[in-house]
């Protein structure tokens, strides 16, 4: 058991969701928030629960190397390092470590790297990626991938896919030998109370300073036996660069390895936007309905929304933490760039149609002055808003699903149209 | 009417008291966060709330630089700009000025100075001083001072002291000409609510958006001409350097010229702390008692708590909001550098003995790594816990001064003694 996708209703091509993880219930499309080094810079984690963030983003590369897999691990896995008890996601470092250009060095066995902060050697392999991710005990982690540059021949293209596909195959034989593993395994109740049961939230915040291994004791010694022991989910990915036959090649075989889940990654790599669209819709044709889709590291709002409508469950993106600690705002009127002088004596909140806390309370001048004086709350108040900001996206994306459904409906009942 | 001051009881030198302001009461012994730039770094206005933070320091240098007085007062004074309901007390600008060393020059007219921002010229009298200060609208202001270097000739500190003393004088002479000038003059009600009223904070809140004066308007059209309008409450400041005697000459002219409440200045200049406790106790001999005393710019949880037992009633200090940020986190069992090592894998609370959100929710090991990474939660979460300390050891220290009184009161009622 690691999690379930239940597909509620659907308007053309987009699907209003339910994903149940370890640590609880995801309604999708949703949007991640990225919470690089187990913290969504500047924001306090009961500022995330109120803001209604479902599932946060870790990074694996990083976290690899601050504060390191061990220390997470022996924390209870990220969920009780940072005290989140909501789902949390890691990517398999492929990104990150691509990112590094003169830093990494590719061949079939793995990735050789250094860290950016110290020089340091390293090296991921599919299997030691799994290893990591297992260790950080997100609840849905990711086969390690080779995310091509762009642009790239059609030769290198196709390699490096063909790559990622056998790193897909050995990430999953890894998972699939150690997902036991996970710290939280033998808190059996957290799963199966997230799962079902209504107090999982507080079973699993209970569980975090127990024993690892001591719940499932009790539930075996409860005579339960075969019980189903919380797992993490391993998604694929799809790569396959900016070729349409690629990116079904890649996508048939990487649904023939078999994953409870599937992502797109591979884009926002210097393409031109219209080809992240169009990679991402005809990518999507070579996915199972029945499996939640996952696109990586997209996008600003109106794309994140469009890739909703087109039939993506999940998305998540550096964009609204990143522009916000530069004070580049999202709001219904458009982006705000705060620094600028026009909003030095502007009373009205930062957008009039949000009702997030800080829209709520100060005012544009405020937030000038916050951002021109460089103090921390203006970084932490930006967060606030563009977060709060993409999760309303979301949320009207999914009322939009659920009232086309419901449209559909009673045009139905109202009698054949003629 | 500005403020109130009222002892309700009294334990040894320490006193229980309530100060009411234009916005709000607040229990005396306080300590007072700074929030220099109108924030107090890192925290939102809705946490210090929650917090039970009564009084804001704000710094009248700073915010005259950035965003400005005139800025500030256009948005209604500190408490619209920042959206801050309760009490805000703002220096002299005295102080900071006197920390610019090579960049001010002092005469009886006033000082001049150069900005540590761009070097541009700018010149503080008492008067300019006490017009930005109605500008910037907090509750209580402060008399213009030079605040004397330390160590220093006997002769040079007796000037110093009585020019402040002429300042004093000129101080006042342009504040009780131009108090009803302060942004919230107008808003009658806001006042008299705080002042008596149950819903003064909802009413100032929704005030703050209304025209300047259209609340006293309708106050006097309402056929009550004679109702008192709030102003600010203007402090004298007492100097002297380390001698007892010209403190007690200080503070005897500065009574003369007579003020709402007095404040001990020129400390925390780099003297011993002994000296500091002892220039405090022997001035406050010097000092009506029914008047609120405050001591500026100290100290530790320990130094505050023992000024409080000798009859001090407001204080303010960078410490725990600087302090947290690098790091240095004041808890129950002592000074916690969170940097070290040490706490990489404590799974424990801070402080086990604070209740505080932060102490609630994150382990050491937590706090230890948003530290190490330069994550700007640390920041965050490092200030809510020291300023939630400073302001638990005041809560405790006023509890005791109750207790010291209900001891003796009870007992007083178990018959005379022997």
């Amino acid at each position: 058991m690691s999690i379930q996708f239940k597909i509620d209703s659907t308007a053309g091509s987009a699907r209003l969701g339910k994903l149940t993880t370890p640590h609880g219930e995801i309604e999708t499309p949703v949007f991640m928030p990225v919470g690089t080094l187990a913290s969504v810079k500047g924001v306090p984690q009961d500022v995330l629960e109120e803001l209604g963030v479902q599932i946060l983003l870790g990074n694996t590369y990083h976290l690899y190397l601050r504060p390191g897999v061990e220390t997470v691990r022996k924390m209870g896995g990220l969920h009780g390092f940072m005290s989140w008890d909501r789902a949390i996601l890691t990517d398999s470092g492929g990104f990150q470590v691509f990112s590094l250009n003169e830093l990494r060095k590719v061949s079939e066995e793995g990735v050789t790297f250094r860290s950016h902060l110290d020089g340091s050697s390293h090296f991921f392999s599919p299997e030691s990626a799994m290893a990591a991710q297992i260790g950080l005990g997100a609840d849905i982690i990711m086969a390690l991938d080779e995310c091509t540059e762009y642009p790239a021949e059609r030769s290198r293209v196709r390699d490096s896919m063909e790559m990622t596909l056998r790193w897909a195959a050995r990430s999953k034989k890894y998972f699939e030998e150690h997902k036991r593993e996970v710290p939280w395994s033998g808190h059996a109740h957290v799963g199966t109370a997230a799962l079902g049961c209504p107090d999982a939230r507080s079973a699993s915040v209970s569980s975090a300073s127990e024993g690892a291994g001591s719940a499932a004791a009790e539930l075996r010694s409860a005579g339960q036996p075969g019980a189903a022991v919380p797992t993490q989910a391993l998604f694929g990915i799809v790569q396959g660069g900016m070729d349409r036959e690629l990116r079904r090649e890649s996508a048939l075989h990487t649904v023939e390895i078999g994953f409870p889940g599937y992502a797109i990654g591979g884009l926002s790599v210097g393409e031109p936007r219209e080809r992240t669209r169009e990679i991402i819709e005809s990518t999507l044709e070579h996915l199972p309905a029945d499996k939640p889709r996952y696109v990586m590291g997209v996008g600003t709002p109106e794309e994140i929304a469009e890739y909703a409508r087109m039939g993506v469950d999940m998305m998540d993106c550096v964009l609204p933490t990143r522009a916000a600690r530069h004070g580049l705002l999202f709001t219904s009127e458009g982006k705000v760039s705060i620094k600028q002088a026009r909003y030095a004596q502007d009373e009205g909140p930062l957008d009039p149609n949000c009702r997030c806390r800080v829209c709520s309370r100060y005012s544009r001048a405020y937030l000038r002055h916050l951002y021109a004086s460089n103090e921390l709350l203006g970084q932490v108040l930006n967060t606030v808003h563009n977060v709060s900001y993409y999760l309303d996206t979301m949320r009207a994306v999914r009322h939009a699903i659920q009232l086309g459904e419901r449209a559909r409906f009673l045009s139905e009942r109202s009698g054949p149209k003629p």
